[in-house]
């Protein structure tokens, strides 16, 4: 039983998203599919590859990903399928898998990139404009049903990366970026549990200044401050948040993707 | 492994589709059921034909499509079930099925009507204002447990069909009107592929006339344009579309359901 | 074959529902998952009680419905999981089960609480920002798996039950309040067809009051009125609640949750 996930910019209203599932169950009628998000910024590959690479590994070994948030849809960008340790990707070869495989990088595990040019794995008529449905889906239903990743196309070495906004080391600390914003009003940065480690063991005496406040100490959880009191934390997937306890920091503050977070101690 | 889709105008707050998600299972506890849209506009039985036309066939033989919009629910509106080819359709006798009940005579598919007036396959306690779960999806269970179609009601011939608007043929091109608006802001017409045929080997002679706009030749894919340019282009279904290029162009022209679109050659 | 069925306020944009999927099929294959809500209001205890006990009970026998409305999380209060009847709950204790408890109870279903305090049945690192994924996604895999509840903690007496307003009898009638709108516009109320049953075989000679309008009495069902007519009548679940037929009565009068309605007769 494999598990596959679909990740799109297509919204949720149209029914396309339905139709892939169709079209994977056409192929392997068994197939577990779950819907991971389909409301990513439209065109927005950076935000897609933010919630890749902390979804992913959640998933049991040789689950297939589908990912379609695909500007370059109907242009000659490859489409592509890849082992990233031990979870498949499936989609556009735009950089989305870049946040994933540097982790991978890190630590060792096994890679493979296949360019997806063997139309006898996809359907028979090839729109121009919906790959999600004619190649992508259908590539997964393969995989899911046993298909090896090197029968699908033409192994290659280089996949597209993104370039991606890096924090900065401080004297006494670090300057960082918001890269995500959340359904609660969360604020993550890009400022990483790795990049605090020592200052971690003196939490009360780092302070986090984002959007012209300075919010004095972090904390470990939500439940040390009182409703509706500003705190910073490391989120779920070791990234330093900003967030209102029980409320939005979105709201409170005015802050948007790309705005600078500085962490010092 | 029957493959169950739900298409509703429920929205996705309140759980009703999630009901109807565990009636089915309560019957046929193995069944894979995929949302193809619960964002209907309210009522709006001509935007779920659509939707159900484009969607049905891409899944695989004899999935079972509940479709629930519903706007005489609690009058004495059929229920129905029907074969329309290699899928079964469970919902209302509203015209749900029309564009895709024109295609099946087409292409002479088998096709079968049935009355839903068996209430031995319902829930024990029929409510008045959620035939979803209480008609329609114990129906799609028992279908999906293998039950006839025609077991589960009495055989009817003639279906409730919509009045859809059909592209008038001009001198040298069409007028038609829009008749779906996606979550990127596409803007789909009802002139397709057919009546475009032989004016499709002359792309760049073709005129489209939107809101005020003529687009000057048509398109085979996005990537021939550049990002923010409105394109004429086939979309994935065969209908022309107007699109801008990584954009919305509902968002760039004032358009709404209804309004005329012209292609002249 | 196991139903699951997943409640939050996380939204659908992050991720977050799919990889809590992710994590049960890497512990439960083969389980099939159902969206219930993931658009209850931040924090909205209350509607998540209400959305769960009007449809837990329609899942099949031993269905896992995981419950993550916890503004709680990262303080002391107890992650449980819970029998009600044929269905098992995870969740925060925190008020989520008092309807569903209170019908349970009425109706002497068998019932038992367990505080899950057992991290052999969690993921090895826990957050403190994310029980969902980290405690209740792999405890409702293990339930899936046939774990028996009891072994995944210690039994308690005493789970935390919500206040919740209750109607109250007039001489001829019922006031109650508005306890949850739904997609539609539909206003529902806490008066309940038990409070009513011996008016309602006079429906028309029933008044119910609400924001400065008099509804002149009750219909069963949409289709004895007009389209856009304001009619009040019992909903699916057995709650009085007030609509416009094919329409939205939240968009025609100004009601919001906890105003007060008034049944006379």
């Amino acid at each position: 039983m494999t598990a596959i996930s679909l990740m799109t910019d297509f919204g949720i209203k149209d029914g396309n998203v339905g139709v892939m599932k169709g079209v994977i169950w056409s192929i392997a009628p068994h197939a577990l599919i779950s819907d991971l998000s389909h409301m990513i910024a439209p065109q927005n590959i950076r935000e897609a590859a933010l919630i890749f690479a902390r979804s992913a590994p959640y998933f049991p070994e040789n689950s297939v990903h589908v990912v379609v948030v695909d500007p370059g849809v109907g242009t000659d960008r490859r489409p592509m399928a890849a082992k990233l340790g031990n979870q498949l990707y499936v989609g556009p070869d735009n950089g989305i898998i870049t946040l994933l495989l540097e982790r991978a990088e890190q630590e060792s595990w096994p890679l493979e990139f296949v360019h997806l040019d063997k139309p006898e794995f996809w359907l028979e008529n090839v729109s121009h404009v919906f790959h999600g449905r004619d190649i992508f889906a259908p590539v997964a239903g393969h995989l899911a049903r046993g298909v090896p990743l090197a029968e699908l196309g033409t192994r290659f070495p280089d996949p597209v990366r993104l370039e991606l906004p890096r924090p900065e080391q401080l004297p006494n600390g670090w300057r960082g970026e918001i890269i995500h914003i959340d359904h609660f009003g969360n604020l993550a940065s890009n400022i990483r549990v790795e990049n605090l480690s020592k200052a971690l063991t003196k939490m009360e005496s780092i302070t986090v200044h984002l959007a012209d406040t300075a919010i004095m100490g972090m904390v470990n959880t939500f439940g040390e401050r009182q409703p509706g009191e500003l705190v910073a934390l490391l989120g779920s997937t070791g990234n330093l948040i900003v967030s209102v306890v029980n409320g939005s920091a979105a709201a409170w503050l005015d802050v948007k993707i790309g705005d600078t977070i500085e962490v010092e101690w």
